[in-house]
């Protein structure tokens, strides 16, 4: 079971000479060895050998290695091939790029391709709005990433970040019927990435841009939103801030409390941190106080970072200083966007009755929720192996599809807030409960009620370029 | 029929009173106006109108119009909408990205998404070729265009250019099984568009470039052939020289006459010109000679265009100078890649015995085909409704197959010249015709016999990187 949980599952191809009952052989040496053998399958039998694929749940590759070796190691049985179902399932890639119409014959190749397809072409060339409706503009967003931040794993590069960016891709389609391509780039510059994401985006009708490192995200998020026409939202800052936002709704409503008399605490201010600062501002939000490794930030310093010196003059109503053990006093909520062990039960005894904690480190939160749990009222954190994850893909999906739905110019904070009350909206006031604060990612209604959502607030804010499927396409 | 040609379907929505058969009034009006009515579909009935989409091929768009206005104005019959049959297949876009495995519960999100996919990205990390087995680099190419050269409309931009490159990644796919996305570039300056395809790269397993004016064609693909370690490949240049050689291969042989005796007369030495002079020298073809407005390219003159001076060094053995009526002294090939009326049948008349003519001006060919017939022993174009089309279709989709097979780093002459013969070795000796020198773009052994023989030419030459499939990904 634990061997389940650290998701490393590996098939061994062995060949086993085929006299005797070998293969028992192999159950032991693997149950000695603390391997878990979970499926077996023969794939060939000849006159001198077996040919088998042993699934086997190991608890790191090293161990994975052990087992092999000693398998390799035994008389009779010789191990072609080990294979790791996690890289399997990502072999060739996760994704293809498929017609929606089959070409069967001429008259087919004709209307897709040439000649026919010249005067689509013209049409597009006399009215360019006219993209959105006949080519793939309409429901396409380019997962865009520079490899700089990618999960816990930091600056891998574009090559590295492909399967992260394909996954997320799949999650668009499949969520949200949203066509996503992922675009890993081969540059760290944020005036090159600009330029670069500018000069391909005509195929595509958003731009959703992932683990690109702090601050330089927010530059070029800022840039690409002035320079495009398309949305653009930087899906680790504002996907993050609208899921805790999301929670926090339910949570403050589950304690009685109301958003705008809220002290909240932010650890940790980088791209997510400061993202949730701004939504928290939108939502209502009055007295919020950001703790970096420095401490507080406030106005009687200056900051090196540009985006601190912004946060202390938009936060920290009462200009308090010290580090977190004096902003937790009397706190209502922490939100942690940093790192393990940044919180301890003597903060959480400091703060105000009811505590609101959301630990939203990765993999390891900001406490072990099992230590904070006797001390707080309402915990979320990153995880699916506990109860209230604050998961980006509660928004990202049908946040693109009522955006894309409305052709909408851009995200606006209207439209976040909005989605953040979609995604509250699914639990009812009678459901909630302090584990239960924020919808699963696997219920169906989340998707469609945030895009819903999103697209009725982009035609509210005069950011919509579409009322009703056009129906005259002449 | 002739209106089929047009390859102009509407489809009107009429709203018609429910009374008396006023639907032979439409029909009456539509036939008097000249319309072919193609089908007729009941879409709703009520106790006053009946609504049908009537399906009829036009002329023109204008003709359309007049028959849209002609039955608006008649008594009981309304026209709610017209739509375009080919528009109606461009709608939306022809394409959708995929996911290549569902994500049904959480252990298959985990293994494809966030925590597991962690591991396959420190793979890559660890070993960059590695994107080639766990990433859509494998089997995936990018269509790029910047729309400056786009079929015969010209520079129409990117935004038009692109319903031509998601019908040829679509091609890419059903053809070959080939991943292939647009990227549709909104620069025309070519540092820029090497620059930008340089950084969008690591997605990719190959570049297509596609309509791209010349003489910026040539700088762009050389530049990222040096500097990109994927294949790269102008398929207007390349495409096109492939399956001309591979007519003309055949065309020879039907006529008894050897690639290196013959004399060739190109006219048009723009992208397709030079490359199909490239292919030709590199098939053993000694006595080239290009013809441009100015007249045969020879060695007495000094040109503005940079690639004409290259190309007088390399052609022209005799140094011959004057204009094609001139150079078609003799001839024993025409290939025409140029423009329409260049032909007349006073130059056939002074080409050696056995005329073989290739006319790919496209869509009118350097002489009508029915004035050249006479005169010709074989005649080729570039159009379907002819015989002895030169589609590129015939090349690219197994081109690109077997260099991704191989995992090429380049695609060079050797597998230009395999995939020529590999498209010529279709027809049979005993098969070939005049009037079947070239196999039909619908023959399916033609993309695996291309990708074989390109797969194999580029290990022959030391640009494949992959022998076998790998079989152990632990």
């Amino acid at each position: 079971m634990e061997f389940q949980r650290s998701g490393i599952s590996l098939i061994y191809r062995l060949e086993i000479a085929n006299k005797g009952n070998t293969f028992a052989k192999v159950a032991s040496l693997v149950g000695n060895a603390g391997g878990d053998i979970a499926a077996v399958d023969v794939i060939r039998v000849t006159q001198d050998v077996v040919v088998r694929d042993v699934t086997i749940n190991v608890a790191n590759r090293d161990h994975g290695r052990q087992i092999a070796d000693l398998l390799d190691a035994e008389p009779g049985i010789h191990v072609v091939a080990v294979s790791d179902r996690t890289f399997l399932v990502h072999l060739g890639g996760k994704l293809e790029v498929q017609p929606k119409i089959q070409v069967k014959n001429r008259e087919d190749l004709s209307r897709v391709y040439t000649p026919h397809v010249a005067r689509v072409c013209e049409a597009i060339h006399e009215d360019p709005s006219k993209a959105f409706q006949l080519t793939i503009k309409r429901n396409t967003v380019a997962v865009v990433s520079d490899g700089t931040a990618v999960l816990g794993l930091g600056d891998i590069g574009p090559y590295a970040a492909m399967p992260v960016m394909e996954g997320k891709a799949m999650l668009f389609k499949q969520f949200a019927g949203v066509d996503a391509f992922p675009i890993c780039l081969d540059t760290k510059d944020p005036d090159e990435i600009v330029e670069t994401v500018k000069r391909i985006a005509p195929a595509f009708g958003g731009i959703n841009l992932e683990d690109i490192s702090s601050p330089r995200c927010f530059y070029i998020e800022e840039r690409l939103k002035q320079e495009l026409d398309i949305p653009v939202f930087h899906d680790d800052q504002h996907g993050t801030a609208v899921v805790m936002l999301a929670g926090l709704m339910n949570a403050a409503k589950l304690v009685g409390k109301k958003l705008e008399d809220l002290k909240v605490v932010i650890v940790g201010i980088g791209a997510a941190g400061v993202a949730c600062t701004k939504m928290l501002l939108s939502a209502g939000v009055k007295n919020i106080i950001g703790v970096t490794l420095e401490g507080i930030l406030h106005r009687g310093k200056e900051y090196d970072n540009e985006v601190w010196n912004w946060y202390k003059e938009h936060t920290n109503p009462d200009n308090i200083t010290g580090t977190l053990d004096d902003a937790i006093v009397g706190a209502d909520v922490f939100i942690g966007v940093s790192g393990p062990g940044v919180l301890t039960v003597d903060h959480l005894k400091k703060m105000a009755p009811d505590p609101i904690v959301f630990a939203m480190a990765n993999p390891t939160p900001e406490i072990e929720p099992e230590v904070a749990a006797p001390y707080v009222r309402v915990l979320a954190t990153g995880r699916s192996d506990y109860p209230n994850q604050i998961n980006n893909l509660l928004c990202f999906p049908g946040m693109f599809k009522g955006a894309l739905a409305a052709r909408a110019s851009t995200i606006n904070e209207e439209m976040k807030l909005a989605a953040a009350q979609a995604i509250a909206s699914i639990i009812r006031e009678n459901e909630l409960r302090e584990d239960y604060i924020i919808p699963s990612v696997f219920n169906q209604a989340v998707v469609q009620r945030v895009a819903d959502a999103v697209a009725e607030a982009a035609r509210r804010t005069g950011v919509a370029r579409r009322e009703v499927m056009p129906k005259d396409n002449y």
